[in-house]
């Protein structure tokens, strides 16, 4: 079994540093451990507290009374060789050291420190994340152990990061375009368990389909050349790298004590491993999003279909230069489009039904273009759902809100339809809309598993990495 | 006077084509100007209803008892050019024409349609925007003409456009982020005023502070490269174009008839203009919002201030990307620095507090890199506020809601000093951030003139764009 295993499904959790007072950052992962929903049993360590937080506290793990499954301490930086000492005696396995203070603080203190947790680790066969991270957060277990509230769990993205603020910060970002997370790794200073570790674990958990890293260093690149490649066999890896220019260096190796190297150096790592590089922490998950929900194209042919023509122009043009094909249509595929579409329609592709066309027949145009086997694709641009412009006419005609909700139900079910379209054909969607997820129509979408993107560059890049994925599946195959 | 003057600032409209059905184009676009603010007098014509929407209607333009200064016609193509002739007779002199099926739909029809109202136009002296459109926006007299509702008003920001869409279903992606739209104009067709003549007039609206293009086609390229360089040399444009792909010129006839060219001639065509290209939608709505508020930097030398070390080490990169420097700071300054901050703190740019220092010192440390003369410009990441991570800490610790409160009204007052240290400075400033326009505090910026991008690489070329901007301006005083 794979240590990440017991370190991210525990039945148990001893924490250290949590107290009775709501400031430190020990309380406030406490917090988010009872919150979220784990339900495996939580043991506050405290010498001098008789609870925390309600719950009963333990002098010592050794007061516990079982062997915990996971230790996770956020404790000042000289005592945590001593506790972690304690956990080993206790029986304790697995670790998250949150604290800093060690490799990443300038001068030899610092590695003298995480030399001497690295020496008690090994003495007891402890295996750990950190120090100097965030915690974990696991959505198979409703795990969180993070600074963070309220995390938008679900879906089937893994993210591990050498940046805790990374994983942990970033998910108001995610909420408001509704991408979730399935599994968060904070790596911190990799003193024991790096990426290579993670990507060796995360390979084999079923439920992701997507593997986001955030990359200042690679510590074993042997190694991780090895395990990316294997796991790219799988399921896809995005990561990002920022140490390979002189600022951002500097900044890495205070960071996390991170050696890194030049851009182009990581650029042919990552090719060689497999791995997909994306240009920032946006970027990666615009592409974790729909590597984890979309099958792959066949090729590069897209069909795009719009009520607006900006957007239709806009994605036909960004496509093309993300290197995939709108091709025109055949002349029987339009005569088949144009039998069922207005006199202001464009058909050739894009297909452009401007503004005043209804939009059910978006079903039928995708459902005519995918039978015809020209495409190996869509993207579609809808203005979906009443509710934007009716708020002011619902001002002056109060019946329509009677036909607002109707409107509403209709398009759930039709958007339902939409996507099972293209899930029969098993050719990749993306919608581009600027619409948020306060919008039911774009949650109905995210929750059927199509990405969207509020623009045509995001939206074609993001298909574009399907392909990208398919050829680098291919290359490894073929070895 | 600019013939966009009275168009854009009308005491009076007529509106054809609104009606007492809610689901008309056409009607829901009066809801919005009743809504929207606008004080002047708006007159619907109908030819038999009594009323339209509360408000006495009239038979003809001609029966309004006043000269009206502008009219829109949402009207089915054929009555087009006999109603721009009753408004021609009635003494009208500007008309926004919303309606579509000329230029844009194949065939020799349309085009005759689209010269029929030219020469109706021609004969009463009749200047429009249009066909095709979808109206406008101007915050400066609360006038919202377009499908839209609640529109982000307010700001500096201009934006014309080929396309209807962008400038009105955009909306929510802006108001999300906090970005602000002072005038819109959709140019539809161009079959009279197209994007020069808005140039032209917005050069002199003094609220604007810079402008955005979205560009299929420029149909006169001498007068646009002269009126943009005119208008560069006291406010940026910032354009995109999509005509320049084989599907992307394809779609952009039918959308507006218009015929592109390749991409390189487009990018020369923008450089002798002194116009920045952006990628996309979004990438454009970024550099005009900092655009729109922030000074230009005096050179290339930016510090990254940050309170997590992976958006620092982010910052650090993208900024060397895009062009700029971070450079190590001198050991007197960070003497100084080192003062001030605490022993997990690395102060050599980035300026890292990591996550337990209080962050009030972003202040005095701002004031000490500016002070040391070593940098023009700064980019801060930090964890403004409180509330997120107070979330599941108030369900155990309900005394931290006044605790919040206090914090919240120290961080409003944090943030107002920290953005004037930077006016005082004269020297432009860009806040990342994850957290969106729902957290106080970034609000707080926004509304303060900092714009707040949720990517290192979108806060690196957002900065870059001003030195472009310098650049640009200097090209065209030296000639």
């Amino acid at each position: 079994m794979h240590p990440l295993q017991q370190l991210m499904n525990p039945s148990s959790i001893a924490i250290y540093g949590a107290s009775n007072n709501p400031m430190k950052m020990g309380s406030i992962q406490l917090a988010n451990i009872l919150e979220t929903g784990y339900r495996g049993r939580v043991y506050p360590i405290h010498r001098s507290e008789e609870t925390v937080m309600g719950l009963p506290a333990y002098r010592s793990i050794a007061e516990v009374g079982e062997t915990v499954d996971l230790a996770q301490l956020v404790l000042p930086t000289e005592v945590v060789p001593e506790m972690l000492e304690e956990c080993g005696e206790a029986g304790v396995r697995r670790a998250i050291i949150i604290s800093g203070g060690f490799k990443e603080v300038p001068g030899e203190l610092g590695v003298e420190r995480e030399r001497r947790i690295r020496d008690v680790a090994a003495r007891y066969g402890i295996r750990f994340l950190g120090p100097n991270c965030v915690g974990i957060m696991n959505s198979l277990c409703s795990l969180n152990s993070t600074t963070i509230v309220e995390p938008p769990m679900g879906g089937s993205i893994a993210f591990a990061s050498q940046s805790g603020a990374y994983t942990a910060m970033i998910n108001p970002y995610l909420r408001a375009q509704g991408i979730r997370m399935c599994q968060t790794l904070s790596v911190g200073n990799e003193a024991d368990l790096d990426l290579v570790n993670c990507l060796d674990y995360l390979r084999n958990v079923e439920e992701v389909k997507s593997i986001g890293l955030y990359v200042e260093t690679i510590r074993r690149p042997r190694e991780f050349i090895t395990a990316a490649r294997e796991t790219a066999r799988v399921k896809p890896i995005v990561a990002i790298y920022v140490g390979g220019t002189e600022a951002g260096s500097r900044s890495s190796l205070s960071h996390t004590g991170a050696i890194s190297g030049p851009d182009e150096l990581y650029d042919g790592l990552f090719r060689q491993a497999g791995v997909i590089r994306a240009e920032d922490l946006d970027h990666m998950f615009d592409l974790l999003w729909i590597l984890s929900m979309q099958p792959p194209p066949a090729g590069r042919r897209m069909a795009v279909i719009t009520n607006s023509g900006g957007p239709g122009s806009s994605l036909a043009y960004h496509l093309e230069k993300a290197g995939l094909e709108a091709p025109a249509f055949s002349a029987r595929l339009r005569e088949r489009l144009d039998a069922v579409t207005g006199p202001l329609t464009f058909t050739g592709n894009p297909i452009d039904l401007t503004f005043e066309t209804n939009i059910f027949i978006f079903k039928q145009l995708l459902e005519m273009v995918y039978e015809s086997g020209e495409v190996d694709g869509a993207f579609i641009y809808g203005i979906f759902g009443a509710p934007d412009f009716m708020v002011n006419l619902k001002k002056r005609f109060p019946d329509l809100q009677a036909m607002e909700d109707t409107w509403d139900q209709g398009y759930q079910s039709f958007l339902g339809e939409l996507v099972a379209v293209s899930s029969a054909y098993a050719k990749p969607l993306v919608v581009m809309s600027f619409l948020g997820t306060h919008s039911s129509s774009i949650r109905s979408l995210v929750e059927n598993g199509v990405p969207v993107y509020p623009s045509a560059v995001r939206s074609a890049r993001a298909m574009r990495s399907l392909l990208d994925y398919v050829r680098i599946r291919q290359g490894i195959s073929r070895e």
